[in-house]
């Protein structure tokens, strides 16, 4: 059941290993280092698939960003997607090995699936700092497009996967008059990131018909509620990018039902949003901050990341501790005008903490307590009266956080 | 040598073992329980001494705070400080038990000093969240005011300490014709924070003349380039606080000596707070941040602390990792505009890491790993071309923070 996904019509999948993880010495919890690992992916899509895309944010953007950003309004026919090497790092100006080397995998997959290179969008995830060791592409690319077929989604969520200890698939349904809408989604990333390999790589398909003007509307509302909302240590990576594909086969048009659509896709990218925050590794609880009230959701949005980042709150909830004193401070330090004390309320669970800025007169730290010791935390915090609301969703600070953060590399 | 002051003519300082500690079972990390330790001091000055001071930005500001803030202007003549109990999150509301108990604490040292209460200013440091222990003051007061002598400065600044290791003072002389000016200061303040009781607090003498309002513009600067420009983990307390009282007595007036005095004063402030760094629990590392060619000093600032703030540059720090991509990416994801990738040069001491956005050309691993090995590290960062430059102060982030923190109140 683990990976029951729907085919998507007009959708094919590949995944190989091709030993980009192997030339990396790139050592994973695996037991057996001998063992290659499905390590390069291609998905190729039907004419007049629709293709929409948000990329990292990050100054510092890989060769391989640049290059999909790029080739992005082409209406792409096929994503290539490498884990083991992020390609970052390589260099991004005009005649560096990282930019000349993302382009040349365009080409090979160009070149073997008869398309055009700025057809392609080229994905890498791994660790930074080395260039992609082009043969293992070169040596595996034929086979990779000789097995294409529809029902290969399941091998490349366990593709392109890095850190990540479990594959994180999703996949949601409606009905339009007697027509089923499909949304299929896979991701990785890991939660408590590990380096260099933070990535947050997430691709989803549709069989519904839209113009890419409207799927990239949708993407972006849905993104910013879902893989933008989670945090687990306010660092974010070179390569995270995210895709959103259209084929049509449906039938059904997305103006008859983009309401139905937006909420499915919601849910699909939340879905895989909080798989990354389970899957962190030294994570231990899975923590929503919910803040209301604010004079805009740009405030409660400040609110929330404050207390999510805060190292005090992240270990007190490692430690079990209903710590209401650190949660207040961090509210309190959070860059935003206007609020004052005397409105802010803290619940943990259903538990008042702190009503009008103080201890709550009948709060028992045991129920406290009681409340921390789950493995699931919802801190809600009310910081005024306006109709306003955001969620982010983090993890503990936990000493594996620091173990393997510290480890790794050295 | 360790507790070397000057005094300052006109200011005298007492300290005694009131049981605030032992009342909050504040466990430190103490041999011995039943030994009591300072935790309440008094410091009184002579008529004429004006008084600046700078507070925390925390809208969660502990009753004491506001009583200081209230008090400032009425040119104190005393400081009462306790530690053990903050004070904070007692209620700061007309009729609240931390409000009242501040004002009654300014009372009792007014009362027995025969000076207006309004003439008091309050510090507290300690747990949150419990009144204060008013038998403590009240059996304690008359005893204290009696012990007043003009060389108990050391026996306050052991009295502030709460997690401290060790205690932090230093005083600077310059010479102005044949006057000698002294500025003398304290801290008290545990770089890795132990949650409840992060409070950064100071206290700094002169005997320079000055009016407060010269005093204030002096502080505020001295307190910018230093206190504020520590970070440990982002984290800001209730109570932080920090004064600076000149006397006169020198004879000399700040007015012929202007820029010496910033500078001294600057020096003694950069002092403390790189000693608060270094005392840090859980700290194996005092790193240097310097951020210049910025388009403006808060883009710079914006910078360092993002760097600074870096839980995965922090754990490569721990880790002696030079894990240049970690800084990289942290630079990039730095909240400011018009960061260009082609002209961020990262040094590590003096070795080049990154050049023009790319890792440098002849850098060897081995070199970073020199660097990365000493106790005290230096990151450069180069993000512009223009006139600009900021330095923050921080630390490692280690497996004893996380064990401290988590295991604090559990």
């Amino acid at each position: 059941m683990k990976n029951l996904l729907l085919n998507i019509k007009g959708v094919r999948f590949a995944a190989v290993a091709a030993g980009i993880k192997q030339e990396q010495h790139f050592s994973e919890n695996s037991s057996s280092k001998s063992l290659k690992k499905l390590d390069l992916s291609l998905i190729s899509f039907i004419e007049g698939t629709t293709t929409a895309a948000v990329f990292t944010q990050n100054v510092f953007c890989a060769a391989p960003v640049l290059v999909a950003k790029n080739h992005l309004q082409n209406q792409p026919k096929a994503l290539i997607i490498n884990s083991g090497n992020a390609n970052a790092g390589t260099g991004v100006g005009s005649g560096s090995v990282g930019l000349k080397n993302a382009y040349a995998v365009c080409q090979l997959a160009a070149d073997t699936l008869g398309i055009k290179a700025t057809q392609v969008l080229p994905f890498s995830t791994g660790v930074i700092g080395q260039p992609l060791p082009m043969s293992c592409f070169e040596d595996n690319i034929k086979q990779l497009v000789s097995l294409l077929s529809a029902d290969k989604l399941p091998e490349v969520a366990r593709a392109i996967m890095t850190t990540d200890l479990a594959e994180k698939t999703i996949f949601k349904q409606f009905k339009v008059a007697n027509k089923t809408v499909t949304i299929t989604g896979i991701a990785k990333g890991s939660g408590m990131i590990r380096p260099d390999m933070a990535t947050m790589l997430s691709f989803i398909f549709t069989d519904i018909l839209a113009h890419q003007s409207e799927l990239q509307k949708c993407l972006t509302q849905a993104v910013n509620q879902s893989f933008n909302r989670i945090t687990v240590d306010g660092d974010t990576s070179t390569n995270d990018a995210c895709t959103l594909s259209a084929t049509g086969t449906s039938g059904v048009n997305i103006d008859d039902c983009v309401d139905k659509f937006q909420q499915a896709l919601n849910e699909v990218t939340k879905d895989l949003a909080h798989k990354i925050i389970k899957d962190g590794e030294g994570a231990t609880k899975f923590v929503e901050i919910c803040v209301r009230g604010g004079v805009s959701n740009e405030a409660c949005l400040e609110v929330a990341y404050t207390v999510a980042h805060s190292p005090l709150v992240k270990t007190a909830l490692f430690a079990s501790d209903a710590n209401w004193g650190r949660i207040l401070a961090a509210v309190g330090r959070a860059n935003i005008k206007h609020l004052k004390a005397h409105e802010v309320d803290i619940y943990l669970g259903s538990v008042c903490l702190v009503k009008q800025g103080e201890k709550a007169a009948d709060y028992l730290e045991s129920q406290g307590m009681r409340e921390m010791a789950k493995d699931k935390i919802k801190i809600s915090i009310k910081i005024g009266n306006h109709a306003t609301e955001e969620s982010v969703w983090t993890t503990d600070l936990s000493l594996d956080y620091i173990k393997i953060n510290a480890a790794y590399r050295t």
